[in-house]
């Protein structure tokens, strides 16, 4: 079972074609891809701590239904690969059985403190691949 | 006359109910008083330079009508006061003929490096000042 | 004690100055607003079928101090005053003792069909004046 | 030359991380879509007459670099493929000779009435497939 993330589609999520605006399920993703490290320990305290900061490099994203105004919807992150200073999560939205959209997000490590690639806080590279190992 | 600028309403702006989300009218004034910063020679750089840096402290906003999908609007951004860390520019969006947001903006300069309240540079005070009395 | 509803600030949120970008304080009250209306019984579904859509006529905020990535806040809805057609909700941005901001939003009641002034649902009224009477 | 739409960077648009949120370039293509459908004569009163409506099936977007906060960006729309209900668009974010970020969007035409596919208009796919043809 993958980490999975509910949240509530508001009017702010919608556009004049009556459903959600597909730019939003990205940000659904993130807000998921947060409570996922945030589980695992790296709330922003511990990642700032670390003098670190993750940045999405690539984005493979599949529309196939729509969410709509007050869906409850499940927002799963599931990491897929993770390297030194890289990993790839899994993104999917979930409407009750529907699938909504899927996802493959990259996602990098840079230092604070000039943007340069950096490799991720060796606990969290190994708390990554745990979830990985363990489906 | 005081300062516009047009901009274009796209479907992010929009929301299920069919015209723009009534927060986003809050995001075209902002683009305005951007631009109008800009024009009097107030750009990032500038700003940056200064140390300074602009919090809104206070919004009052009527809806009167909605722009809608497509609609070329026209953002005004006249100042009505000025103080040493302070002004008021007030705000309207209009569609051809007709007014569709009336609102006051107050912003606060204040120091990037702690937030506090500092005075804006003497020279924007002075520039947002003649605006005033050219009316 | 008012209608309170918790939220997480995500990346999403923020803005270059490192706070929450002050427009989305507006985002946060309105789901506050939905959530209270949804406790009401006034979900999406109910509010479709009586016709009747809500639309926001003007909002008063003051901005006092800043949420910041991650935090947790806490967003009241109460309302203040409630006529046939509109009603004015007080809404107040928390974390923890700190009040953020501070606003009186006021929605006013129309037609889906032609966006004219509409009553609101009588059940409505009431139950929003019962919570107004029982402070 | 593939079409190209100018856009300016606001504060709307960064994130905490002192640039702009990634999700956003999804935005600044697609008002560049947007603008180029309209000066091919495609612009919304066009498209509502046909009865037809375009929705986002599938993006893949790289981030090579960040745009900040007043850079003036370029945001380019190249067809790249035009069958009956779909078509792809290049699309990528320029900031002077930098690029940064490099995406495929692709989009189906559908029913406005039932959201079901829909051929798009033959003028529409004519109009895309000379662009394409062009190079």
């Amino acid at each position: 079972m993958s980490f999975a993330h509910e949240q509530r589609v508001y009017i702010e999520d919608t556009d004049a074609g009556g459903i959600v605006y597909y730019v939003n399920y990205l940000k659904f993703m993130e807000r998921a891809r947060t409570e996922l490290m945030r589980s695992l320990g790296f709330g922003k305290n511990r990642i700032f701590n670390d003098g670190v900061m993750f940045v999405v490099r690539d984005v493979q994203i599949k529309y196939l239904g729509s969410a709509m105004l007050d869906d409850l919807i499940r927002v799963t992150a599931e990491p897929l690969e993770v390297r030194g200073a890289r990993f790839i999560v899994r993104q999917q939205v979930w409407r009750l059985g529907e699938l909504l959209t899927d996802a493959n997000v990259e996602c990098a490590s840079v230092a604070r403190s000039n943007q340069l690639p950096i490799r991720m806080p060796a606990d969290m590279r190994e708390q990554l691949t745990a979830l990985i190992n363990k489906e």
